[in-house]
């Protein structure tokens, strides 16, 4: 953890105070090991961050005061559309998307994903927030990536694919592709990436119908967990950030 | 899948005969679902790649007529030192090191990393081995990247780094560095990778004293596994392979 998430709904005896009982203050006290006076960063869920002091700290809480003045770090430039991966492996990419601050990422449905992913407790509301917290608490990031669930494979390429792009590129990554992403222009643009397997010719070539356009990333075929870190990896290099860093 | 590994010690009626009756075989049968006269993608581990007509299948055995003429893809242009991780992250680092075509990973300790891993069962040149081989049969590799266990921090710093290094430049990501490793000159290097946490003052003091230069990834902090990957997709970028492609 180099950061601290608060939420509003924790207990703000006042505006710049906030009372902590729960893990983040067990993390407090026997991982940081920290006392009385000492400083940590801090940051608002969906808002700013900064340093807090402890100005109170014993076996059941943490108080904290608060100063919260720093904007989000920069978000990536790519926002992604992911065949959904086994729930194993899904809690890991979630995190991995929350520090590359990625901001919006499509979760779909396709021949090669197997039908019991889609029931994944994981799934729920609150355990992607857990999942996705993991990274932000890594990356020192206050705002999670939006996750969305889109079930059905072809109502999602004919009718949302190209409003979601909303006039920026859309990659998809398939080994053999004429163009290498990393070589793709600098500036937004969304990416998708297939289950194990790759996504099956029509899936591809109806995607292509539908604004994407194939890219490779490297000579080898990768995992997908490796595959989507290596396209935000290499999409990270040319920073071409939506917002300005904090 | 993508490719078939084959070793030498399987059971090879003629030369270019192999009857398979383990894992490899089920998989044939049950997931690829191959039949008498097919074809398949396989390579013998630490030589070439090619082609296997299937002569017969049954519910015991397979046996593959093998036509290995192509040399395998080339290496990743890094070598890695990476401090040990979690076990549970280390089998899929190993797969994503395979995955990559790395050379040679040196596993190092490190005042973060905690002394039990250093007794997992993982460590075994038959488990390692395993973790390995599922990268390679992912990326049809027949090579597998040479795993080194150095326990001690500072002998393998004072003693080692530089002749590993043997002539290349030697990065060790630091976040904050005044440096990318994106931006680092092409060919081959060596990478060094800490543990969550970093490597503290002191071993980076060291490290930069023995040849070690400090080179970022990114703006944000990642964990072990996205820092990994990281560096190993953003290197694959300025493509200055060891070997000529198969």
């Amino acid at each position: 953890m180099n950061l601290i998430l608060l939420r509003q709904q924790d207990h703000w005896p006042s505006a710049s105070v906030v009372e902590l009982v729960d893990q983040r203050a067990e993390h407090i006290r026997t991982v940081l090991r920290s006392s009385c006076g000492d400083r940590l960063r801090v940051g608002l869920l969906g808002g700013h961050q900064g340093v807090a002091l402890i100005e109170a700290i014993d076996s059941r809480h943490v108080r904290l005061k608060v100063s919260l003045d720093e904007a989000p770090p920069p978000r990536h430039r790519f926002d992604l559309v992911l065949a959904l991966p086994r729930p194993k492996m899904l809690r890991r990419i979630l995190r991995t998307v929350a520090e590359f601050g990625v901001s919006h990422l499509h979760l779909i449905n396709s021949a090669r994903v197997e039908k019991s992913y889609w029931q994944s407790p994981l799934l729920g509301q609150e355990r992607l927030e857990e999942a996705l917290m993991a990274g932000m608490e890594r990356a020192s990031d206050t705002v999670a990536p939006k996750v969305h669930l889109h079930p059905r494979f072809r109502p999602f390429i004919e009718d949302q694919l190209a409003s979601i792009a909303a006039g920026r590129p859309c990659w998809i990554t398939a080994p053999g592709a004429s163009m290498a992403l990393a070589d793709a222009p600098a500036g937004d643009a969304v990416v998708m990436v297939g289950p194990e397997g790759g996504f099956v010719p029509f899936e591809l070539a109806l995607a292509c119908l539908h604004k994407a356009r194939p890219a490779h990333l490297g000579q080898r075929i990768l995992s997908v967990d490796t595959a989507l870190t290596t396209a935000l990896a290499q999409g990270a290099i040319n920073l071409g950030c939506r917002s300005t860093p904090g």
